[in-house]
């Protein structure tokens, strides 16, 4: 069990001076004060519950068949470790709830969520046919949803990365380096998320004054009918550069590439999207669009609470961010190329 | 000026309860303390100020040119009372400051926040063409904008109501009412507000599975050309229904419709957008999509204090809300009023 000592160990502190910002004493900085709470949540500190408002419980449930967040190299890990980084010294306690489709058929959210006595919920993993999607339609016990968007019921929330921001990010990096054609290779569109990015791939190539039919987008469930049929196709049309929805399948286009004989950058550019640890170690380092993963979930806090004073908040978006690595460069054709 | 004795008598409580609730006693409930603080900020309670942390100074700018929040019939006096209601009770101080083109000609907006050691400030009634707009491209000091999104500066985030729920939520109210030629009557699209509320109408059309033309819209900067050239021309084209990109368009629509012989709703049903206090005085009383504008002051808030925590909010938009009132009926010759 993590004692105070281990967090003054690991801050290079005082267990005195631990104390002190754990208790919020006044001659501790306010930025002292929440490094150190913030690393008593992150190293399991359990006492840290008695100075807690039991009153109100929160909880973030996973849709365990969708995403993963035990490991600190998982896709979630550092979501629920930003929201528990501001609920908890906020005085409340989180429970972190595996979910599956099988729970959400037996129990209604709202039963749910009264059953377990939760204030509210931060969710992830969710997908447009998970049962659930259909209860917040008109479910009254909040919720903030992570990459899901429901209309029109003042209990729930969205919280993600702005998508269109993070498109417009991209298509301008290639425009500036002499790109016309690009592409957009996308995992299938049963996801809000990944209709939401579609449609800002698109969106930003109109912005950016480049024009472009659905034939250069290509999606699929399956990442094997993305690599052997649509990144074919559109490196046969001519696009030297590529987009992809996710990092997992720019990742792939990498290599797929090289087993077509494309080298990347030089013949292709690819660009990901999310920033997953991976990225600085693919080959080349993939130039991406960064979600701040702990910052969204401490946006899903101030969603939450929010919600929990009555404030109706719908959406709340992070600011996306781009990445710029090895895996993008002006196309060979290109003057900026020419002049190397 | 205001004494707790003044707080405990507008709220039938006892002077000890209110300054126990000031001082967060734990024997108070968190509702009570809630309403307490929020209700010595309406009331201008100075003394509140004892508690605060003067380190940080927050700012509320208001271009007066533009919006007015002086009197609380004035549009933005309760967005900007919302704002107070959560940032001086956290401990902060909070200065509510007019200012104009010169201001912002002569002073850039980092320079204009370092002299007067404001950390975060909240913006309100900037058009495109206020010089700040261009500082905030590559502005350092945190800002949140009321209806102003500017893409790509992490230190800059877009408050308002969610225009697209909106939007929807209006034509989908007349749909179901049985109208599907709707028209679109906006202000001059020279703010962002009424650019996005522009394409929200189209999309929302769309969404709805009634696609129009750009005929089906009419804007101008001035309310006669929309009333004298816009309005009759839909109404000549057969519109059924009416979207107003603001109420005091709406209202105005209300009685041009009136001086041209339609009666509202029997000839022709109108919508607003924004719910200002006079639409259930109108005649009739205006259908209308709600931004509850406390809220919006709080959601600011929230936007203001994850920015100062270096937490890069870039979007919080707020659910919108149909408010169903006596300016829209079903269309004359719709299945639904000949069962009248």
């Amino acid at each position: 069990m993590t004692t105070i000592q281990d967090i003054a160990d690991k801050l290079g502190i005082t267990k005195g001076t631990v104390s002190k910002a754990l208790n919020g004493a006044p001659d501790i900085s306010e930025t002292l004060q929440k490094q150190v709470l913030e690393t008593a949540v992150e190293m399991g500190y359990t006492r840290l519950r008695r100075y807690k408002n039991t009153a109100k419980k929160l909880c973030v449930l996973v849709q365990k068949d969708n995403i993963q967040y035990e490991e600190p190299h998982h896709f979630a890990y550092d979501i629920v470790m930003g929201f528990r980084q501001m609920a908890e010294p906020a005085g409340y306690l989180v429970d972190v709830v595996p979910i599956d489709m099988n729970l959400q058929r037996r129990l209604s959210y709202d039963v749910f969520m009264l059953q377990n006595n939760y204030a509210v919920s931060f969710i992830l993993g969710l997908s447009l046919n998970d049962p659930w999607m259909h209860d917040f339609q008109t479910s009254h016990t909040p919720a903030v949803l992570y990459d899901n968007q429901i209309l029109s019921n003042s209990s729930i929330a969205y919280v993600g990365v702005d998508n269109s921001e993070g498109m417009d990010l991209a298509v301008a990096h290639l425009k500036k380096m002499g790109h016309r054609k690009i592409g957009y290779l996308s995992g299938a569109l049963g996801s809000h998320i990944l209709q939401v990015r579609h449609r800002a791939f698109f969106q930003a190539m109109h912005h950016n004054g480049i024009d472009v039919d659905s034939s250069y987008a290509g999606s699929s469930y399956y990442l094997t009918v993305c690599m052997e049929k649509h990144l074919p196709r559109l490196l046969d049309m001519g696009c030297t550069a590529v987009i992809c929805s996710q990092d997992t399948i720019a990742n792939a286009a990498l290599m797929q590439c090289e087993q077509l004989g494309y080298s990347v950058p030089n013949d292709v550019s690819i660009i990901g999207f999310d920033d997953l640890p991976i990225c600085p170690y693919t080959s080349p380092p993939l130039t991406t669009i960064r979600q701040d993963r702990t910052e969204i979930g401490k946006c899903a806090y101030y969603a939450a609470s929010s919600l929990m004073s009555g404030i109706s908040i719908g959406t709340v978006l992070l600011h996306a961010q781009l990445m710029v690595r090895n895996s993008t460069a002006p196309p060979l054709n290109s003057k900026s190329r020419q002049a190397l």
